[in-house]
């Protein structure tokens, strides 16, 4: 059977304070739907997978999501230890009801303008998993220079063909981003997955096999989760195992996807205004131009003659940084915590 | 008996948020005081005059300045009518059961730093009134070409010394309001006034007669404040009495004096940190400088990289600005007024 895993982890830094480490990115509400981030995902992998969608997200965070996504299977992980352990961790429980097995992954925090686009994507992926049983990645045509991802290179980048990965390149620098983009031979690695379970298991068995035998152990019961998972090494799926089999494949697709990975990635999601405004919630703009403001609760931002900052009030946290700090946010968290001000995180 | 009447009858429109149409800029808690400026009145008005102290205000905020003032007594005006009326009430008021009371007015959202200072000086001219009968307005040795006051000529301004008011002059340009601080013969006109209450109201029945009669009819309850207030004309005291007097005083006076006029003023009223930011409530400032940080709530500001900008939330609203622009929020309320928003403000 076909199955979604949507991966829940993220930690809440880079969209803080909407994001928070006891709310994270997933739990926000953004985008033109008005749902949260994590709705959005196990939407799109009902839309595949029917009601075979499996949450992974941390112990911590158990409650929280199926609080949002009642009726939804939640897999709790002792502590966070990236991608390729709670993958191989869902893999392994889902290949014990279903030996059969294929998995489309997704992550929570993402943005899918073409939500039907990437239906009939998956479809696709998952038919050649079952028929061939391949292992692969989504691949998004780049809309621009991102330097925030990595990129997938092939030969060429035919939309919706299953096509050999040459090579998984991380984040580039501009230049570089620039000369993938004009290739076209680059696709950004969108951190979307397709596999079988026990595909997925055996490369995890060859490439980390410790973490391929621990997650079985764990989804069998034979061994103390709380005890063996913090012992796992935290390495991503496309470190541990990707970059590592010999025939990955892709299928390109323009999806509007977009990572929710900065404030400054909002104008992506949030249809600017005349004035380049992105705005979600109660906020008025005057004379101000290529703002980012962002309002959860019940009040007015008003902003007045500013340009190309980003303003955020979420709960009890107010925050107001230029548009071309966004990426660096992660360092304003980590000094908040340095001067005891770790309520606010 | 020594007099002091405060004047309360702000908008609350150049400190909003945290001055609203229903808490004007006196009910803010501001300077290093950590008092309401209405309460840092009230302090200066008993050192002078004991429990003489009296607080007009406009009737819908009688009850907000009774609870944060309690035991003082309060006038209310129906509407307000500016400060000839203003005056010439409290005056006729005080003067039926004290017909030689002499009276220190002082505006209600004013800052003073010596406030000993501003004792000896407010002491020294109610000693003139008594005297001399004289009428006249503290005048502050400016510190900066501030073009946001009036200011007083005299033929020399020797500090603490009795002194002919030669002028009146309205709010000058910059390169005027240069000259007139390098020539050493002009002073702020703070709006704190002294004189007899039987002066002050002979002074309104030669220039403003309306008023001067009206007053009285009110104070004795001989006619209904609620019909006839509201028909004076609405003057300032400056323009109603003081320019047409022939001898007005003045003392010039260093006493840290500066008014609460707009945000850019903050920096004036609480000492900026090494890069600048004058911060009052709880905000972190991370390679930022020269902000105005206001925090009234429990939550946090967190600036980032930002520089001459005014942050500031209060209760339900939150305004972001640069320091230049301060002076301008009047037009940034009315929009808000004009777009619906009446209830922030």
């Amino acid at each position: 059977m076909r199955h979604a895993v949507i991966l829940a982890g993220g930690s809440g830094t880079r969209l803080w304070p909407a994001s928070r480490q006891a709310r994270p990115k997933q739990f926000i509400t953004i985008g033109p739907k008005g749902q949260r981030l994590l709705n959005q995902a196990v939407d799109r992998g009902r839309a595949i997978a029917g009601a075979n969608v499996t949450i992974v997200t941390v112990e911590t965070q158990v409650a929280a999501t199926r609080a949002v996504a009642p009726g939804v299977e939640v897999i709790g992980e002792p502590v966070g230890r990236n991608t390729a352990a709670a993958i191989g961790l869902a893999a392994a429980t889902i290949a014990l009801r279903d030996p059969d097995a294929v998995m489309a992954i997704l992550p929570a925090d993402q943005h899918v303008g073409d939500e039907a686009g990437l239906t009939r994507v998956l479809d696709q992926a998952l038919a050649a998993v079952e028929r061939d049983d391949v292992i692969g990645t989504l691949g998004i045509t780049p809309t621009r220079a991102e330097t925030g991802f990595g990129y997938l290179e092939v030969e060429a980048a035919t939309p919706n063909t299953i096509t050999p990965v040459l090579r998984f390149v991380e984040k580039p620098d501009r230049e570089t981003a620039e000369h993938y983009v004009a290739s076209g031979k680059y696709l950004w690695n969108a951190g979307m997955f397709f596999a079988s379970a026990r595909r997925l298991l055996s490369e995890l068995d060859k490439h980390l096999a410790p973490t391929g035998q621990a997650v079985r152990d764990i989804a069998a019961g034979n061994v103390p989760a709380e005890e063996v998972y913090p012992t796992l090494t935290s390495i991503s799926i496309d470190h541990a195992v990707m970059e590592r089999v010999t025939r990955v494949v892709t299928i390109p697709a323009s999806v509007g996807w977009d990572d929710v990975g900065s404030w400054a990635a909002l104008p992506a999601l949030i249809e600017p205004d005349s004035a380049g405004n992105a705005v979600v919630g109660d906020a008025v703009s005057l004379d101000s131009k290529n703002n980012v403001v962002f309002n959860d609760g019940d009040g007015l931002i008003v902003a007045v003659g500013v340009d190309d900052l980003v303003i955020v009030k979420s709960g009890d946290a107010i925050l107001v940084m230029p548009r071309s700090a966004a990426q660096d946010l992660r360092r304003v968290v980590d000094e908040l915590a340095k001067r005891g001000l770790s309520k606010y995180l």
